[in-house]
């Protein structure tokens, strides 16, 4: 399905935030099969890995050969976050369709994390930017932005809310394509969720982009209903709920794509994926990572009788 | 703190639905203790038991007791579950300040769960108000129905919402002073939440009750969200996510309170409810029943540093 008929982009981060804050490596000829099995289900976008020195995650080493195999799958689009400059130049050599770049709001986040002030961060984005205008003519890669810590920071406390819409207009100078929210602590809150992306879209405009919902205090598919309210239309997801950030203590899981298709399609809304052959890619994760705690609920509890697609 | 400071009840039904499922018997004094530490942590309505035959469900044999026990509680609102006319007498008797009467929309469900059709439920509900009429002066007890299954029944399958409405009607009608919806088998959605509970304020206006959802799919705490977008005050929940119904296969799983009230909080809503003492009475769950499985995520994850309240 092609993105005009879908009313909502799940984009698929288990390969990335998934797997980053797990320390047993994932064979990378696994980590290909289970990308092209989520590819298969319908996800028109996955987040594959990350583009940072591999001494400090060595999960994300291959990140370049998973690229690779990934930009050969049709219609999908292959992201790779991207932490500065450095890993940029690597991303666009390996011909990454689309980047992502965190960016927190909160300062003792931001050095725990990329070892940068915000500050410094945007014009990291900016470089960014001025590199992807030097790359050849038939290769154009996308630039999004992922504000971490926009609904709270383990380590700041509550992050102000003006601040947050600050740095969105500081990053759309900067160049990004997209901005985004993310709630990397599970701080967020569906009141919160709804001012935030409100005042992102009258902020940036067209350049508003998705939710990055993490489900720490059980309030991701909550969060995502607030979401949709404001017009909010892209939501990562990690299969079986994996992941979580390493230097945001408490912080584990992203919400579980599985439970979130199921939301979306039962309201109605398309995702272009299906969920059977989605919940029939989970085994590929064990085959790599025997033993590996695997969340949510739908695979749990199966599909209502009857059940229709959207 | 009064109803009229609260924004939203929340209505705790952890001694009804979460021990109803339980096989093994929590003693009475346990039981007791705990609905003293959950109207301590500020609960105003808790649902403490079932009027049912204690053959069927041996686990509610010790209603009448609790209801006497509870009522002596300040300020609190003590509910039981009551299926039929003989449930009545004995809560009437016991002086329960307000009974729950479960009709469901499902024809298949309520045959199974009550051993009747639809419509002798409703008949049920207008002889329990006739019932009710006959008591002294001094005891005006409440009568709310929720309606089971109509979201969706594991037997039926979905289920017409024009049927779901016009039953809440027949029941308005019946003498039920207000009509709630039950998601008995956790098959909702935040769109048909608020299909069904916009619908259900223009069928029967002040009798719309609350809602009472099962996290089954992991869609509970979005189907609040979605009920709040239109209007519902009063939630169901369950201490530690005990619970479902035992004749719904795969129905397990109430939404958890504490994860339900620091969602609400966090939205700025007053629930009147102090987490950190509504989290201290989990233990007396577990010294009454050894190794039951506890649910939720606030508990694991804690609160957000600088956590305020509504």
């Amino acid at each position: 399905m092609g993105p005009e008929n879908r009313d909502v982009i799940v984009s698929e981060v288990g390969p990335r935030d998934g797997l980053q804050s797990i320390k047993r490596i994932m064979p990378t000829q696994t980590k290909i099969a289970w990308i092209k099995a989520l590819a298969a289900s319908g996800l028109s976008e996955i987040e594959v890995g990350s583009f940072v020195s591999p001494k400090l995650l060595p999960q994300m080493a291959d990140c370049a050969d998973l690229v690779q195999a990934a930009i050969e799958i049709p219609d999908l689009t292959v992201l790779a976050l991207v932490p500065n400059l450095r890993g940029a130049e690597a991303a666009f050599a390996a011909r990454t369709r689309k980047i992502t770049m965190p960016v927190s709001a909160s300062q003792a986040h931001s050095k725990a994390n990329i070892n940068r002030t915000v500050e410094e961060a945007v014009k990291d984005v900016a470089r960014v930017n001025r590199l992807r205008h030097e790359q050849p003519d038939d290769y154009r890669p996308g630039i999004e932005v992922g504000i971490s810590t926009a609904f709270g920071c383990t380590m700041e406390g509550a992050i102000s809310e003006d601040w947050v819409i600050r740095l969105a207009g500081m990053l759309a100078d900067a160049g990004a394509d997209t901005i985004g929210l993310s709630d990397t602590t599970g701080y967020g809150n569906p009141a919160q969720v709804k001012r935030l992306f409100k005042r992102l879209k009258s902020e940036v405009g067209e350049k508003a982009g998705g939710a990055h919902f993490h489900n720490t205090r059980g309030q991701g598919l909550g969060n995502v209903v607030a979401a949709l309210e404001v017009g909010v239309t892209t939501f990562d997801s990690s299969q079986a709920g994996l992941g979580g950030c390493p230097y945001a203590p408490g912080a584990t899981g992203n919400i579980v794509t599985e439970d979130l298709v199921f939301m979306l399609e039962a309201m109605g809304l398309k995702t272009g994926i299906d969920i059977d052959k989605l919940i029939a890619a989970r085994p590929i994760i064990l085959s790599g990572l025997p033993g590996e705690a695997l969340y949510g609920h739908v695979q749990d509890a199966g599909l209502p009788k009857g059940f229709h697609y959207a």
